[in-house]
């Protein structure tokens, strides 16, 4: 598997978070002659917030994990994630593997069970060999270190194309407070029911449910702002951690919540960077809709759009096809109040073609890489912002060339 | 263009229905060296019901046709469409475009304006070049014929790779009454903002509201239950005119709609079958959903979803991406009660992969051209069939490859 073009240059320098340390191992899950799982270890005191998957057939550890979120922050805590296997779609018997890992990770690590969080992601509707990863968790928790999360970020990867990792160290009162996050991620969900995950550290001080209205907050307008092919995974699952062990008390700061959202659409981004097949990363922003949610609907259609994003990959200035989706959107919408742009180029406005509309000119800006489609709908002050990558042959190849 | 592997072996013979005729004329709109005009002719006291696409952005002979629905079915009545341009976002001109075109058809066959209806397909945005159209009507109007009907599927035909038609002969009462209809689309939307249109014709004689209930009533268990790209066009027309010459009334008539029905039903399928890159046909059927609505959207989520449709066209068994389709559809479902079968055979039940499941035995299944995915959520009575196709390079290359 080639790297995707939109990669950025190499993984980051994360800054390390005092009271988080990670390891990782081969269980031989289902890939070899690579690490598959990782363990997090949280010290004592560390708020952890999460948000979900709503798919209806979501599987046994993110149901575990939803039921445990509330849990005592006083006690320690940790994440033991597996690729290769979702664990989704297995009935009593994955409750049951949930159920043999957590106890081994709460036994190995002191963390009390319901402290104990975990994610599978892989191929959906197999058992999971779960003896396997029990087998490595007291020889990963002896192997806990502070500086290994560049090693879990590739333990987390199934068919992702590179690591994804994003920090920043945010100075609130003179305190630097650190964020260090790591995903995987390609295609909402790649061939194998591979899913995303993010999870986030920090050493801020947080109380458990403001981190939680905090993380619901921004996960809105970064991860649930993401398209790749509007397919929606079993397991999705974004988890923050706050150790506290900064010190500085971040509740209500908006320095921090701005780096926090920083580090997450960051993350956000490079998942859709990695979507299957891309060869374009494409922001879509909609404004003078009637409400936000009507100009994320009709974002969501652009975004979403098979036509839209195979003309984004044939780098044709088909902005018929934005009117298309916008049609179809469901939104409110008055066609001759309509204008769309690609970058600065005004494609159409007042319900037709632009009169300086330049097809040469919209031709050469779909030749870049990162390319912006703006529609204004002129009828209100609604408005979205999401991210997407166009449709090629490499997203077929990914998904129908091969057999899962 | 290479013909569909999913088309039909030939064009059918279509009854004649009496008090219509067809013409057909290469005005040159776009296309070179083919018809692309089709003018019809409805005698006085035909009946005309139509459904029409509900895009926001919808173009203007779709408006025009709306308004015009209810005009009295006493006076002659005419259908004039050309292929190459769509007539859509076209602003104030394309407004006149219309109106020149229609004052055209009416003035050469006598019809009403208020009973002349046209529909455009093709380029978005782009000026009609509607001299092209007017310049031929009087010729048009000199060759009509009640034996033309197959002419007139060709010209309408935009990235369509077979002309499309079905007919029926019912007996009722011991008279015959005929229906014969003709219809263009291929993907939801082709290349060029191409569209779904469809004519049917029959004699039997029918009040004009009576015709508009039933054929609001078939069109959502037929035409409105197909999707190749989850793209909803501009411009989608479906028509049908009861001219009253076998002078059956068959309001009411069970036989008739059910005749209708299939007729409808299998223009619709012929337009999954020339879907952009079709390899495979495929029903989806969805039972034991809460509500009708219910299962609409879970086979509407599993019909449009890029990862079934991949893994259809790889001829995988891949149903844990139905099982994924089922969870991010939005219906109720409870993942333990759901079934999944492809074909007769069983793949998943209970919340997981079925005991006898062979993946030997549904792998050979997805070999087969024409294919059925069945799922039962097992909580109500609710149901709903959608037919699709798959998802292929084919599709790229026709929408990506090449400008449009």
């Amino acid at each position: 598997m080639n790297i995707s073009p939109l990669a950025p240059a190499q993984f980051p320098d994360l800054p390390e978070i005092a009271g988080v340390t990670f390891a990782t191992a081969a269980a031989g899950v289902k890939y070899k002659d690579r690490d598959d799982v990782m363990l997090a270890y949280l010290a004592p005191g560390t708020a952890v917030a999460g948000v979900f998957t709503r798919s209806a057939t979501r599987s046994a550890p993110v149901l575990d994990c939803q039921e445990k979120l509330g849990s005592d922050p006083a006690a320690a805590a940790a994440i033991l994630v597996n690729s290769g296997n979702s664990n989704a779609f297995t009935g009593g018997r994955g409750v049951s593997s949930v159920q043999a890992v957590t106890q081994a990770v709460a036994t190995a690590t002191g963390a009390p069970i319901d402290r104990v969080f975990t994610a599978s992601t892989g191929v959906i509707g197999e058992p999971l060999p779960h003896n396997r990863i029990v087998a490595q968790i007291a020889e990963l928790n002896s192997a806990l270190s502070a500086t290994a999360i560049k090693d879990a970020a590739h333990a987390i990867m199934t068919t992702d194309t590179f690591a994804k990792g994003a920090g920043m160290t945010v100075n609130i009162n003179g305190t630097d407070v650190k964020i260090a996050g790591i995903a995987k991620g390609s295609g909402m969900i790649a061939p194998d029911m591979a899913t995303m995950l993010v999870y986030i550290f920090t050493d801020a001080k947080i109380a458990q449910r403001d981190l939680q209205q905090m993380v619901s907050r921004l996960n809105a307008k970064t991860f649930n702002c993401i398209t790749v092919d509007s397919d929606t995974s079993t397991s999705d699952t974004l988890m923050v951690a706050a150790t506290g062990a900064s010190g500085v008390d971040v509740t209500g700061d908006a320095d921090f919540e701005h780096a926090l959202n920083s580090v997450m659409q960051d993350l956000a981004h490079q998942v859709v960077r990695d979507g299957e097949g891309a060869t374009k990363f494409v922001t879509v922003g909609v404004t003078g809709a009637q409400t936000d949610a009507d100009a994320r609907k009709v974002a969501l259609s652009i975004a979403n759009s098979p036509l839209v994003k195979t003309a984004i990959a044939g780098e044709d200035a088909n902005w018929g096809r934005v009117v298309m989706a916008v049609g179809k959107s469901g939104a409110a919408a008055d066609r001759d109040k309509l204008s769309i742009r690609f970058g600065d180029i005004t494609v159409a406005e007042n319900g037709w073609r632009a009169p300086n509309y330049s097809e040469d000119a919209a031709s050469e800006y779909m030749k870049n890489q990162e390319l912006e489609i703006g529609v204004d709908l002129g009828i209100g002050d609604g408005q979205s912002t999401v991210w997407t990558c166009d449709l090629t042959h490499g997203y077929i190849s990914i998904n129908a060339d091969y057999r899962s």
